[in-house]
């Protein structure tokens, strides 16, 4: 086999072969093929697209080209939930001890990343004492009885997607369809879950834009994951502003155990509603949504839900006292509240720009180096459609100093839109797959 | 710059600047911008393509990427021909020399290159004693006083080029049209000449297959030329047999000989006559075709073409004595003759396999390292059209043993169809641009 052939098979709308995908993904993984014919061919690709057969044997391919994590001597239905990123995306901190608490088994490994606040890794780390560099058998044996088991990225998860991903990175390559979907996939099937949950986002803040581009990279990545055997189910939400009211990790760690209370922003529980349903379903563990939903309510109101969270969190070595009393969580020195400029309503907040003042803040990554201040952030009082009058407080900034939330002040301001003008309503929930 | 921006622009289908493409052919040149991304960019342009003004500046770019000849200091309109290349193209060696005999003045520079022959200068080198590799002054001088004069690529012409085609070989990005198009002209341009006449070939022994390729190649050069201030002038010629009847490096310098002396085959003759006439039209040392055709006749007539030759060959070391006694050139141990293997019309005669045919008897390079024997070839005795009587010689083979004859000959058996078919006749010359 000889990589040029399989360009030119693709160049000319060919249908790559499993077996030469195969040839193909290992080949670059070891360095073999080289890096101008690898980016030549995702060129062609994004020209030529990929057929479904194709999307599933690159993305097994690439699962396959590290460890495969076996979940297999944990009990029960092991779940995974998968977001295509936006800004107050606390999801995971709430839905997973729900899910876990209706009988869903939580046994997942993540990574840090980069971003305007941490993953949800970092924002567990804010309970004293909770660690996420478990070893192995710890992470199984807690899931197994526990029933929730989170622990950082040690095993070396389909390392030939970084490597694609880092030269499609560089070669303008990253933004097509197939490609995206199965380097998303490639990684939640190395995580072994049997049943994977995608909140796919769409609108302005979300990485697709537009409501059928999302829709079919939910559809992709549903059929790859259903290709592979895993049961699936994609959520289409909206990220045209940004989710809940808090922005920054121990702020949203406090949004999300309100919501785990039953007294979360109505947004954000909608959300996490949605995605247990589908979730509870989807695993068998419900017949109906109905049902799924009441079970849902059923963990929130007998606490079941919240002492999830904290079997989790001292499952892991960290204190769960802090989950029932999150006042004693740390608090940034400084709280500025931001007030409306002028009276109207709330035409638009831009999520980039949210997700900017976090980071300014000190609340996120920019390089793998960089430390996040867990205290610091956002909590945003007035959100799209809100009617605000001259000098209400819209937003609170949580920040090391006041010369800090100044700044940051000025660029909240520039992010929001206040008029007269009517606000057209967006659905949270667009489609579900 | 950043050379992603570029990529993106391509991908999307803008117009890259002049800027931004002398900016990339630099950055490329020096290795300051990966084969990676590069490649991307190729794939990207063999899917959108180039403007007219953005293969220009590729052209330009890459023409002025090394040294530019200068040959202001030779008299004369300094006239050059490239070929896209065929099998039998001997061209140069009999069309050069008439031309020059006409007023204008040759002072062209050749690489050796890979193939089933050499390269004229191969060719050339058959004369005892002639040289290629002359001082720069000596091959000005002898531009200037002789009116003729070739060397061997000492200069290095278009880097760019030459590390960008390296490039684009090995990643299925040769066959778009202004790539081939800036590719070929970059070195001309770099060249030096003030007019420059196309040879682009046409049909299954050709690089361009079908007349519309062909077509398009030679405007889209022609186009370049122009814009680079250069006289233009292309002929879209056949190859879909070989031309005129000798393949191999002695044999065709016999045949440019005979043609010289107004006893070619009458296919190489008209092509030679055609090139010829658009030359001296172009450059305005004759008013017509007409004129210049007489021009080119009397030239042979007289003899004058035939002594250019011997001057160009005298004034760079060689025994001239062998232009007017061909027949001392040295021959191949080995004429063996082909018989036809039944009766009937010649239906067709397979370029590439008659080019490996010469390649097997050692008549070309596979490899830079590659030694040629001169000696070897074929003489096809009959062409596509001939009716031929079973057991009619229909080639002689000139081989360095027996053996190579045998093996050589069921090749050449292969390489050609007999019938009864009615033959239908192709042009010579399909067009002038």
């Amino acid at each position: 086999m000889r990589m040029y052939d399989l360009i030119v098979k693709k160049k000319t709308g060919g249908e790559l072969s499993a077996d030469e995908i195969k040839w193909m993904v290992e080949g670059f993984t070891k360095g073999e093929i080289p890096d101008y014919q690898m980016s030549a061919m995702m060129m062609a690709i994004c020209f030529q697209g990929m057929t479904e057969a194709e999307t599933l044997e690159l993305t097994m391919a690439m699962a396959h080209s590290g460890e495969m994590l076996d979940l297999s001597r944990i009990s029960g239905i092991k779940a995974d939930k998968h977001s295509t990123g936006g800004v107050g995306d606390k999801t995971s901190l709430a839905l997973l001890p729900m899910v876990s608490a209706c009988g869903l088994t939580i046994a997942k490994m993540s990574g840090r990343g980069l971003g305007h606040t941490g993953g949800t890794i970092d924002k567990l780390e804010s309970f004293p004492g909770f660690r996420t560099d478990i070893p192995i058998e710890q992470f199984e044996q807690n899931a197994d009885e526990l029933g929730i088991a989170l622990m950082g990225q040690t095993a070396d998860l389909a390392p030939a997607d970084k490597k694609l991903y880092a030269l499609r990175d560089v070669t303008a390559t990253v933004d097509q369809m197939s490609l995206i979907a199965s380097s998303i996939m490639s990684k939640k099937l190395a995580a072994g879950a049997d049943l994977i949950v995608l909140d796919v986002k769409t609108g302005s803040g979300a990485f697709m834009k537009e409501l059928k581009d999302s829709k079919a990279l939910a559809e992709e990545m549903v059929k790859i994951g259903k290709g592979a055997g895993r049961k699936m189910r994609a959520v289409i939400s909206d990220m045209d502003q940004p989710l809940g009211n808090a922005v920054g990790n121990i702020l949203e760690v406090r949004e999300a155990i309100d919501t785990l209370k039953g007294k979360g922003p109505k947004d954000f529980t909608k959300l996490v509603m949605t995605l247990g349903t589908q979730m509870l379903v989807a695993g068998g563990i419900c017949k109906s949504e109905e049902e799924a939903l009441k079970r849902l309510e059923s963990v929130i109101r007998d606490s079941s839900a919240l002492d999830r969270l904290a079997d989790l969190i001292s499952g892991q070595g960290g204190d769960a006292s802090f989950v029932y009393e999150p006042e004693k969580l740390p608090q940034a020195p400084v709280q500025f509240e931001i007030a409306a400029p002028k009276s109207g309503l709330i035409q638009k907040i831009r999520c980039d720009e949210v997700g900017n003042c976090c980071l300014m803040l000190g609340g996120g990554r920019e390089t793998k180096e960089d430390e996040i201040d867990l205290t610091v952030g956002l909590i945003l009082t007035k959100k799209v459609g809100d009617r605000v009058t001259e000098g209400d407080t819209i937003a609170i900034l949580h920040a090391k100093s006041q010369e800090d939330a100044e700044k940051v002040m000025k660029r909240y301001l520039d992010a929001i839109t206040i008029s007269n003008d009517t606000v057209e309503k967006r659905n949270l929930i667009w489609e579900i797959i």
